[in-house]
């Protein structure tokens, strides 16, 4: 424990803090909502608490501009001031990116604040040392807004199921892309379309990189594989794929055999169980699968329990609102936390299990293959996939020009087994594309 | 605090307690659950809680049944002796009914135990006392198991969304009903044949009146209710409609209308606000809305936030492994608590709404009546509706033998209106039938 944390636990064991004092690093759409309802809320926050709560400052980059819901006595371009001050108890961290948000948390916590925070970019890469550093402190790091936005998702994988053992998560965790997704399906519009049109909806960004190839879910991913797992695991760790290659072919293939393709954050453990898989990839799920009616900007995560069984959690993802009300329930834990004395368990790593790469991943896949109509074709594709110990669960074959379209879908085999299959069949002179190729998540048994 | 509550919280607060004692009420199949659990997931239990658990004692009704997973040099018929023990720290309480179960909690509360209980009838009775008791001894009050089973969900309301300003909540938490609306939904089964089947199946017990009557689906409202709005609501203050008078019939009209019928207990803040109205019923849900997709024994519950906005919990309600699951979730949680000196936020009951009566609510509903066919029966029904200020949302007109069959939906109204409606058109000459009536929820706007 740093000297000025070990004063303040001193100060604050002796009596029990009085107001609750705040200070928000970043004032943009979250921040200001965090702030309105801050001043909107207050009689009800302070029920909640047991002590008044009082924002005391706003770290912001330009001074100059004006914000909606914030005093303007309480901006400052100083974030480092802010946060060495002694007299704060709970510093809400709204800004963003790696730096300086780390050394800004860091600071603050060696003030003895606990802090709040939606950074999952930094969550995902430094998670471990600021919950060390949290431990260190003897303060609260929360971070429910951080995956899947207002719907509360990390206190009961870190709470509620902490007697049990979680065997899958399978997340749909990016609302752009599965607002996308959403259109494809029931529109049929093309990716560079649907693109556009989210963009001029202002559900995806001028770049979209980090939403459509996959990096945004990858983060979160790395986020609940830690929570759920016990176990560090960064977004280094996650195998990503984006939907940038989807097309209208590989949505009509899934919706033809009643699925429907999203984009998912998955972590499980190994088959061994002694470890660790997470991965982000486009996937079809089956059209009865509690996942596949999860439409437009929602997220959801689906988890599967030892003894709990199945469960979901369902509702906004993304926005100013949403987010604000997550940041707010986390704000009240650590005031309470504070006017109690108390600090909420960090998150546990004792299970330690080995990350594992995508390799050993098991999953199903469909493959959509052309092939010469000729004798023998299919006895030679069989081989192939028998050779790679894949077991095929279905196989339709249509008449296409000369030549013949096949679509196959397989049991569960190893991803390396299924990758290798299908690179051997690239090469065979019969074979002439191998088209889609699809994970499928969320059949039975799976 | 009582004495001894004092005196364990002194010992307690001077060096970090050892093994944590356990002794569990109940060795019917979650009691054994548990007790499995506790064994088999031992290692795991230590890490979380950063101290061993151990079993010390299971206190049961007739100690000569033979119990799979229970040691029996642990069984005991004196559940007396077994909460007023001074070096037990958590008692789980999973007997069921008011007494002895309410004596016992508070007499190992005053000796200073955390207590985790399933008991919805109990809570929904005495919460109030309960959590009162646990305040003044300073110890933990849990009961995720009690509503929908091992879905987490108590938590979430009461600690995820402490920031924002519930609306409403919808839940489907009884998973007999559920399972029986599902059978005669998809299979047209009358609903004396699929209680029959679910009695076989061991869904529905030989006397199913708590399910079908929606008792069990009132406490859980109760307990849901005082969660989600901080105001204490008992099972006394819940309305409580069962669906032993629904038939094939209601079900098709539902079905060609495009809703599923699903017994809902609904909580929500009243029109002006400063009320809040819980009551359990039948109603129409439109096939589009997830809680629509909640199939056969599964749970759900529907929350509507102010900032959150919409958000669903789902999973498996009821069943040995899945309580046990919640069971321990809770248990995990005292148990650090007790090691850290913490206690949980009890259920904060500072907001005091009003609790007011259903005909306060404001519902839509679903009518269909039966008609002579001449001319100026329109003109006069429609008249009733309008002299009792519920406007029609949409009314279709079919032949049938010498008069006519309508169906009238109406858009939202109290439902006194509504039903006083009902009434009058039940009096009308030109009215042969008033046949089926259903309330309507989760349309949009509503």
């Amino acid at each position: 424990m740093t000297e000025a944390a070990t004063k303040r636990r001193a100060r604050v064991g002796h009596e029990k803090v009085g107001t609750v004092k705040i200070a928000l690093l970043g004032g943009g759409t979250v921040g200001s909502q965090v702030a309105r309802l801050l001043a909107s809320s207050g009689p009800d926050l302070t029920a909640r608490v047991g002590q008044p709560l009082e924002l005391v400052g706003v770290a912001v980059r330009d001074l100059g501009r004006e914000r909606e819901g914030i005093p303007a006595e309480l901006l400052t371009d100083d974030p480092q001031a802010l946060v060495s001050r002694d007299d704060v108890d709970v510093v809400i961290e709204l800004m963003g990116g790696i730096e300086p948000a780390r050394t800004l948390i860091l600071e603050a916590m060696a003030h003895g604040a606990s802090v709040v925070t939606a950074n999952k970019a930094l969550l995902a890469t430094h998670g471990a040392e600021l919950a060390d550093a949290a431990g260190d402190a003897g303060v609260d790091l929360l971070y429910e807004a951080s995956v899947a936005g207002a719907i509360p998702l990390l206190r009961p994988l870190r709470e509620s199921l902490s007697g049990d053992k979680v065997r899958r998560v399978l997340g749909i965790v990016n609302g752009t892309t599965n607002y996308m997704l959403t259109k494809m399906d029931e529109d049929g519009v093309a990716y560079s379309d649907v693109l556009a049109q989210a963009q001029e909806l202002g559900y995806a960004e001028a770049d979209p990189t980090a939403d459509v190839e996959g990096h945004d879910s990858a983060a979160k991913a790395a986020i609940l594989a830690t929570l759920a797992f016990h176990t560090r695991v960064t977004i280094d760790d996650v195998y990503c794929e984006g939907i940038t290659a989807i097309t209208p072919s590989h949505i009509a293939s899934a919706r033809a055999m009643g699925f429907v393709v999203k984009l998912l954050a998955v972590a499980e453990l190994a088959p061994d169980e002694a470890g660790v898989i997470v991965r982000v990839h486009p996937a079809m799920v089956p059209r009865n699968h509690p996942l596949a009616s999860v439409r437009d900007a929602f997220n959801a995560v689906f988890v599967e329990a030892e003894s709990a069984g199945e469960m979901m959690f369902y509702g906004r993802g993304a926005g100013g609102e949403p987010t604000a009300s997550a940041v707010l329930g986390d704000l009240v834990v650590a005031a309470r936390n504070r006017t109690n004395r108390g600090a909420t368990h960090q998150q546990a790593t004792y299970a330690g299990l080995e990350v594992r790469g995508m390799a050993e991943a098991k999953t199903r896949y469909m493959v959509t293959i052309e092939v010469e109509d000729q004798p023998g074709v299919l006895a030679a594709l069989a081989k192939v996939f028998a050779d790679n110990d894949v077991s095929i669960q279905t196989l339709r074959q249509e008449a296409q020009g000369d030549g013949a379209a096949l679509t196959v879908r397989t049991h569960l085999a190893a991803e390396r087994d299924l990758s290798e299959t299908v690179n051997t069949l690239r090469q065979l002179a019969i074979v002439k594309r191998v088209g889609e190729v699809l994970r499928v998540e969320g059949e039975g048994g799976s």
